[in-house]
This record gives structure tokens, sequence and C-alpha cells, in this order.
């Protein structure tokens, strides 16, 4: 028997009458919608890029054998995975597993990266995952990745992302380029917006909570949003571990950090606490919430806060009369947030609305201590055009704001902006230049840090449309990549990509020094080593040996081009078997894979590195394991077999 | 208390004294070693492939905007997905899970994804899982990738691949490019080289078992190599379903089928069935399996065959007198099999044999039905260099060899080598090219069919080592596309691919025409669609309805830009819940997505589709769920929530 209730959801009829009423932006939106099957609008923006192309086509392209100058740090939306690519040729160098499984290099599968994937887990998501029949989630949605700065440069440290899905926050070691933590945000839900600190140095990453919910999640208060609140989280880069949370009003969005070491920005595009798209889009005026670093700090020290599932959570709601926060209003949900590197000003981006407000830091301190109004500290609000989202800087005065309903990229000078808010005539739009289609994200190279050089511009667009062959009903994103001469963005490339870059930053190769042979001394594999040495194994030299530790079996091998020093070994039926492996070969690119045959195992052992697996040997009989990892000549004769005996 | 046995494996010693006794191509793998960081070699041959794309630079890209004029399907290996690129661009348009879980897709968590992997899976396998608390494997390995023939040409209607690391063929719809059908095969292990047959259509797929075990693989029989075979596999192509199979002496690796529809062809490289890779590489003849298609149907229809887990398996071994098989001796350790499209010339690789055999396919009749010897099929024996892995055509007489030990390309003419082999002094090899490094796979633009037209040559190198920036101690593989140009190879672009492509096809757009919105009664989603019929729910409509059964909870609505018809629902805590959704826009290009925040759940709904994932909610609370794909200006507010409700 099954009974059946019907749910009072948003009509089809309800459902237009949302997008008609939305003000001024909604038509836009319409025509939006409309835009993004216009076959008409593509050809003609796409002939007039056509020809740019041709009078520059071999800017984009290397040599073959040329190096690229530049990283691309890239997110990957849903797919969970960084990306690292060459610029300018665009080429996608490498992928790095994060929030997602690799079939590849076994991320979520090796016990290593268990470990990472676990070891900062909410005891929560553990019962949840154990009730679901899971050791960790199948996905993540990681939309900006940072780099860690001193003094306002890139370092070349770590690369910090976030995980919206699953309320997380990862790090990846530059040296390796492997994520080595990674930290579920207590309290806070639905990690997005994410910037490092800038100045003196990334000591603390910030993090935006995009979901209201109740305080004291745990089903008490359900659909009373007057008791929803959001978090903003900071994190002890060094340690990735929460320092502190503050409690907000509004949701949150982006965010970002100034030059000076004192404040951090947060976007809210729901500042109503609405509950559907009507009552979020409803009010003329959010805002950016200012976080005064010092003063929670100071706050924290003096103990004005609760604590909440063993986090210090400061109170920054408005009207609480306490200097931690400062709350801006900005016209219809405003969305990027991005610091110029003229260390002075801000630039919130107004989505909802045609305008891009300019926020001076240096008018905060009033604001914060000498009762100067909030908006005081606006100093311009061009309008750019419709559904202004983020803004990029090319370190000579000029911002690069993405136009998600015009489909366009306009470059505007902040001074003039400034000084025709003041009253002067003069209009601070330089040039709008049509992308294919509706942009997103957009980054230059060395854009957020004081050495932003203005050579390259990413416009990263959210619909393809006609720009590449049809693969079927999923079509790829599209990033363009243009070459910034004087005025001029002139376009070498587009980019197609798979679901779905949020956002990128280009760092000159000069900043990033990776390793290329690990060092058998890597913290990566520390349990791993632990477990040999109380198994009397030297993992440094030829393991070959089998421990039996009841029904668990480890098996420690090592591998060298073209061999496992194991050719067979042998278990019982229902052993636990965990085969840890380590690759004594110590030549650049001669990484070795173990792939059990039959057994849905599989990982990756780099150069020098030592890595493991464990699973079931449910099935008696013979069963083959490989090296899949090209290493030789003699590639595919590198297996050997596991013999399951029966149990009777 | 653990009781420690070391196991006699392969010494230091040993290993290197396996690597020295390698018969003549010992001392060149040695030497490839060397070569793989031989920073000298690199930078010589980068200089004069880099001046030879100085002059050609522009032709390699197309211009914003302009479409590829060729699709290139793309094997993943380790990474377990298919890829298809654009060529001559060298973009990646898609990736397309096929063995692996995606994040961004859902695939591996959506039921609809899960009724494909799992509905032709094995019941031992289903038991294993069980055992190991999974539902499906977390890897694939995806080595080959090939389209469905008709009258020998690309017909447009499937893409077939396998798994090596888990025994799987797969099927993916051109229409859709998603995979429809995934087959576990029983007996063989490590399904490995794949070819559609070519003649009069696929009606099989043809598919190798690498790996021998014994008959029965039960733990009756572990270490007696004697009683170890293996087995070859012929696929009904439209059914999805193991035909019969032959048991065969001698290992299997690569297969391809004729321009006749009567034979089809494996290469074996461990024709002594050897445990380790001494014995693998012990004899300087291993051998090609002929298969006859006719007389083993007839067998079949005749009832000489056992019965094997369900599988007619004939029996093909040395020596049973059967016109089943044919064996043919061929020197050390063939590799590569590929017929040409002249439809006479069968070439095979010999790895460790610097020749490659030409058959002539026409002569086999004789063979199997006149007492020729079978090397009286082998009309020329060319030597070409160190290590040839692969072989395609040009459609105009001459073939393109990868030389593996040596990093080149060698094109040389089938004819002339004939004439050689004959006696007559002339020199088949008309020009080898540098590539950089290592070249496995290679494949000319429709050259695997009657339609080959020479215009454009890849070599897939295992090894990048010195192309690309350092992105730490995984480095990528590097793919090189070549423009055809008279004898000349004219190096157009170097592509970094991620682990591992082994193998592409070079397909003309012509042959493909995917669909942009899916068809609302696609099979896909038929089990959905009948438990959306038993609920009274009509998924083809507005569907917001939330029914309980049990424990069981299904929650059925719509998407449309920007919004969920649902914008809340409410579960007990402990309840089973599916989510199921259903995309009314009928936009080209507008996918929605859905994730259930903190419970690891998101999955793609295209255009029109019908997609569902199944959870407990065991975490009492107010959660989000949100539209993760790209869809509008407000996509960010396409989101509602779940409530759960405590049990108590």
């Amino acid at each position: 028997m099954s009974d059946k209730t019907s749910k009072p959801g948003i009509t089809r009829r309800d459902l237009f009458g949302v997008a008609a009423g939305g003000a001024a932006f909604a038509g836009a939106a319409g025509a939006a919608r409309i835009a993004a099957v216009g076959g008409a609008t593509g050809a003609a923006t796409a002939l007039s890029l056509g020809s740019a192309q041709a009078s520059t086509g071999t800017e984009a392209s290397l040599a073959p054998g040329q190096l690229d100058e530049y990283y691309g740090f890239w997110s990957s939306g849903q797919t969970g995975e960084m990306r690292i690519l060459g610029i300018p040729s665009m080429r996608e160098l490498m992928r790095v597993p994060v929030f997602n499984r690799c079939s590849a290099t076994g991320w979520g599968q090796t016990n290593e990266s268990l470990n990472v994937l676990t070891e900062n887990m909410l005891p929560k998501t553990k019962e949840f995952l154990a009730a679901n029949g899971k050791k960790i989630h199948d996905n993540g949605d990681l939309h900006h990745v940072h780099m860690s700065f001193t003094d306002g440069k890139y370092d070349g440290r770590f690369l910090f992302m976030n995980d919206k899905a699953n309320t997380r926050v990862a790090r990846v070691r530059c040296d390796v380029m492997k994520a080595d933590k990674i930290l579920e945000i207590p309290n806070a839900k639905a990690i997005h917006g994410l910037r490092p600190q800038k100045w003196p140095r990334t000591n603390y990453v910030f993090a935006n909570g995009e979901d209201e919910t109740p305080m004291v999640n745990d089903g008490k208060v359900l659909d009373d949003p007057s008791q929803y609140v959001n978090f903003y989280t900071a994190i002890d880069a060094d340690e990735m571990q929460v320092a502190w949370q503050v409690m907000v009003s509004g949701n949150l969005d982006n965010t970002d950090a100034d030059y000076e070491g004192k404040y951090a920005f947060s976007t809210s595009y729901n500042s109503e606490m609405g509950m559907n798209l009507a009552e979020m889009t409803a009010s003329e005026l959010d805002h950016v919430v200012v976080f005064n670093i010092k003063e929670i700090e100071k706050g924290i020290a003096a103990g004005d806060y609760i604590e909440l599932n063993g986090v210090k959570v400061i109170d920054g709601r408005k009207g609480k009369n306490k200097n931690y926060t400062r709350y801006i209003p900005i016209p219809n949900s405003p969305h990027g947030c991005n610091m110029a590197p003229d260390k002075k000003h801000l630039c919130i981006a107004g989505k909802l609305s045609p305008t891009v407000s300019v926020i001076d830091v240096t008018k905060l301190d009033d604001v914060f201590y000498n009762g100067a109004e909030p908006r005081s500290a606006v100093v311009a609000e061009p309008e750019l055009g419709l559904g202004p989202l983020h803004t990029a800087f090319d370190g000579k005065g000029n911002a690069l704001t993405t136009l998600f309903l015009d489909s366009q990229v306009v470059k505007w000078n902040i001074e003039k902006a400034v000084r025709a808010y003041a009253g002067e005539n003069v209009d601070p739009i330089i040039k709008k230049v049509d992308v294919h289609y509706q942009p997103g994200h957009n980054s230059t190279s060395m854009g957020e840090t004081l050495e932003a050089d203005g050579k390259w511009f990413i416009s990263m667009n959210k619909f393809s449309k006609d720009r590449f062959l049809n693969v079927g009903p999923l079509k790829p994103e599209n990033e363009q990549l243009f070459s910034m001469q004087g005025d001029d963005l002139v376009l070498m490339h587009d980019g197609p990509t798979f679901a779905e870059p949020h956002d990128s930053i280009i760092v000159h190769r000069s900043v990033v020094n990776p390793l290329s042979v690990w060092n058998r001394q890597d913290p990566m594999w520390a349990k791993t080593r632990e477990q040999a040495e109380a198994d009397g194994v030297d993992i440094d030299d030829w393991a070959e040996t089998v421990v039996r530790d009841g029904n668990k079996v480890r098996v420690y091998m090592s591998s060298s081009a073209p061999t496992f020093s194991l050719e067979s070994f042998k278990v019982k039926e229902g052993d636990e078997v965990t085969v840890i492996i380590t690759n004594m070969d110590d030549i650049d690119d001669l990484t070795h894979g173990f792939t059990m045959g039959d057994h849905g195992v599989a990982f990756e052992v780099g150069p020098q590195a030592t890595a493991s697996a464990t699973f079931v040997a449910s099935k008696p009989g013979v069963y083959w394991y490989y090296c899949q990892w090209f290493c030789h000549a003699l590639h595919m004769e590198m297996r050997g077999r596991m013999f399951v005996e029966p149990r009777s």
C-alpha cells in the first residue's frame, strides 16, 4: 500500500510569474534565455571575432616543444577536481582529483587518499555515510581555486578550494600537486566563495556559507526562517583547522580580502533571507558584509563567542553594535567581490543591478570607528551593462567586468568611475567585447595579486552553443582566451571545457616549482609507513613480504619497470587484503600503477612513492594484477597472480 | 599476534637479469629507459619539429567559432571514460563516463546509470561487491574505442569499448553520447583488444581475454599453468550479449576483422603461457590466431561446444584438427593487429621483433581448407625499427607504424614490402619521423575503414617528458597531431592528456549526428517511468508529488530555469528517499542538475530528460538542494529545502 500526497509547489504559471516579476532585470532575463538559443546573435558575433582571430591566429598557439609562460589553475565545478592548464596554449596539463573519485589515480580508494578525505570529516557525516553504505561522498562542487599569498603576491606553496556540495575546503600542495588536507566545515552550509588572506601572508583562508539553516541544524527547527542564520569561516591555512566563525545576517556569496590584513568582504544576494526565488530577489538593496579581522581576533581572545560544534562563533549579525562587522547596502543581489591591485578599490558586481559598486577600503576605518555611514565608503557605482558578475584587473588602473546577460566583457577605468561618481562628466567605459556566451567568472594573468601584469584575459562562459561540434544533449562550456593589447582584447582561443569551470587563476611559471620525483619520507603515506614498521618491513628497500594478522593480510611489494617484486601471493577466501606498493624507480615520469583484475582496485604509484589499497578477497581463484601506468616496452608483461584459496 | 612469511619474489638482481636476458631486444629496452630521461634526444628532436611547426603553425588551429572537420573518439585507459575531441583543433569537447564514477553527471550514482552498470553484471561480482560494501566497481581501464560498421564504413550508430581492469565491454549510443549497455564477460579475464565486425555489418564485437586462468576459476586449480586457458569472445552487438566464445592456446592481445566477414584475428604475446616476465618473453616465435567465423557458427549450430557459465564455448586450441582456428607463427610477442583498407593485408607488429608481419587474408582459405602452411599467408615482413607496436593506414597503399623504442613513426609502402619479401631489391620505407616520446597506438582519419582519407595522423605517446610545464611527479602523456602532406608528416600540435589514452579513431563529422534534446520516451529512464506510472505520477507533465511507500519516499519534481517545481519537501529521519527530476526545458544546452547539499548526491538532468537518485536521509535538519548545472542568471537562486524530521 502506498499513500500519496500532493505538495503545494510552484505551478507553471507561478514560475513565469516569478520570472516576469523580478523588476527591471526580469525582461532581460527573458531575453537572455532567448539569446541562449539565438542563432543570429551567435553568427554575428562569431563573425566579428573570427576576423579578429584571422589576423593574429598564430599568437594563440605555441610551437610544439615550447613551454607555456603561465600555469592556469582551474576549478571544475561539479566535476570536483582541480585542473592545471598551460596558458596561452589552453592545453589541459593535469587533472588533480580532490572531492571526486578518480579511477586512474585511485583517489577515494587508496588508504592514503581516504586518510585525507576522512580525517577532518564531521562525526555526523561519518554516521550518514555509514547509513548509506559508503566511506566518502561520491561528488564535490569545486568553484574557486586560489593560491597562498605572501606580501600580496603568490608564494607557490598551496592552492585552496571549496566544495559547495558538501561544505568542505581543500588544500593542494604545489610541490606534488596533490590534495593533502580536506576539511569539513561545521555549522556553515554550502561553502561557496573562498579567498586566502593576501596580507601579510595567508594565515587565514576565508570561506562563505551560502545556505541559511537553523543555528543548530538538528531538526528541532525546520520551516521557521526567522531562526535561520549564515556563517563566515576563517580557516587557519597552515593547520587547516577552523580558526573562528562569524554569524551574519543574510546569506554569503563571494568573498575577498584587502592588501592591509585589516578587512575581508563578502557579498550577500539574499539579505532578505528569502526561502524561494521571489523572496530572494524581492528587495532592491542587498549588502556587502565587511569583516574586521583584528576586532574579531580581539573578541575571540576576550571570550565574546559561543562554542558551536567545537568552533568559536562570534555574533556579527546586524544591529549588534559591535565592531566585528559592517553591512554596506549594495544594489540588487551583488555577486562578484574583487579587490583591485591598487590596494584601494573593492569592486562589487550587482548581478541584478547593471552597476558595479566600488568601495574605497581606506574609508572603512571611519565606518567602523568614526560613525561614518556604511555607504560613505562607496566611491563609484558605474552602470556597465546587464548582469555584471565578476571583475578582473590589468594592474594599470583598469577593470574588466563580465556581463552575463549582455554576453559581453566591459573594460573600464576605476579612477574615471570615481570621478564620474563625484559628478565629473567623464565616461569610465573603455570598451565592450562580445563573448560566447553568458560569461561568469573571468581572470587576468596575476590579476588578483600586486603583480597583475595585464597580458592575458580569460572569459569563462556558461554556454558554448554553436561554438563546437555537437556532442549530444550535454554540451561543453566555453572559455575564451584574449590577448590584452593596449585597450584591445584580441580573441586567441575558444576552450571547450567539461562541467564546469567556475573560476581560474593565471600564475606565472616562475612562481611554481613542483617536484618530479617524490620524497621517500613524504607525509602522504606516513600511516602506511607506521604500519610497515610495526610489521617489521622496510618499505624503502625491496619489500616483498606477506604479513598475516588474523584474517587481515598485508602484501608488501616494490615496482621497478617492468616488474613487481612479487610475482604471486596467496590469500584465503574472506581475507581482508591490503596491497602496499613502493615504486623504486626514481626516473622522471616513471609512474607505475597497480590494478587487481576483477576486484575494482586500481591506483597510481609515482616515482619513489608508496601507495596502498584494501579489499576483501571473497572470490576463490586466480586473479592477475598488472601495472596500468605505461612504464616500459614490457609494460604489458608487468603482471602477477593473486591466489585466493577456498575457505573449505 | 601476527605471523610473518617472506615470499620468494624477484630480487633486484633477478630483475635486471630478466631485463638483460630478453635477447636482441633487451639492450634496446635498456636504452629506451635511458632515453626516457635523455635531455639530449629530446632537445634535438624538439628542435627539428619546432622548425617544422614554425612554417605551418596556423594550420593546426581553427579560428574561434569554426567547427572541427572530424570527431575524435578517444579511450582514456585507467580513467575509465570515453572522450570526444575535435580534430584538428585537438580540443576536448566532452567526457563520457563509462566505467568510472562521475561527480558531475552522477554516473554511478543515478538509478538510471546503476541500471546500465549492473544489469549485465555476473552474480559472482555482485557477491564480491556486497562483501566489499559496494554496488559497482570504482574503476575501469578503457583501452579501445571503435565505431559500428556497415559495409566496411562507419555508420554512426554506436561506439564499443573494453574494460581491461574488470573484464567488461560497453556500448555508447552516438545519438546521445551516453553508455547504454555494459556487459561483464564470463570465463575470459581482462578484456583487452576489441574490434567490431567490419563486414557486412557489425553483428559481432570481438573481444580478447588477455589473462590466462583455470578454465573454471573457482579456486580448485591455482598454481598449475598447464590447466590455464584463454578465451576469445564474440558479442552480439545489437543485443549486447555474448554470442559465443572460443578457447585458445596462448593469451590474446589485440584483434581486428577482415572486410569479407570471414575471418577475425588476434595477436598473442604470451604463446608460451608463461607466468612471469622471463617465461612470457622466452620464445622467439609467438603467433596470430585466425578465427573462422562461419565454421565457428556452424560448430555452435552443430552443438560442438561446452556450456560454461551460460556461454557456448568452442574449443579452438592448437592441435584440435578443427577448422575453427589456425595459428600463424609470428616473431617475438606480436602486439598490434591492423587490417588495411585494401581489404587484403593484415599488419601484425612484432613489438620485441623489429618487424611487421603482413598477412594476405585472401590466402587464408588455403590454410584452412587446402592444408597450406600457416606461414604461407605471410607475404611480407619488413624490418622497420625497434619496438613496432601499431599500424595505421592512409588509404593510398601506405602504412604508418609506431616504433616505441626508437620514438619514431615509420611510413612504409605495403606493396613494396611484399615485393621485397619476394626477393626484389626495393626498400618499402618511405620516411621516419621522430615523435615525443615512446609512441603506442596511432590513428589516421577514417583509417580503419574503407573511407581512409589520409589527411590526419595521430601518434599517441606514452611519455611527454620535456614537452610541457612540470605539473609534479605525475606527468601527462603526449599526443601529436600530424598533417599528412604528400610523403611528409607535418607536426601540428602536441596534446597533453590525462592518463591514459591508448587508442583513438578519427571520424568525419558527416557520420555523426547527435541529438541536442532528449526524446521524452528514451529507454534510459524506462524503469523510472514504470515506477512513476505505478505511483500514478505523469513525469511528462509538471510532476510535483511526494509518494510515501512505507519508509520509502519518492519525490517527483520538474525543473525549468530558474526553479524546481517543488520548493521544499518533508521526509522522516531514516527514510529511503528517491528524488526524481524531469527537466521540462527543451532548449538546446539547457541542462539542469540536482545536488542535495551535505548528502553526496548530485546528478545531471539534460533537456527533456528524467533522472533520479536514492539515499537514506539519516540526518534530521534542513538541507538545501540546488541546481549545479548553470542554467540562468538566477541559477544560484534555483534551490529548495529538504526537511528531515527527527524520528522521536
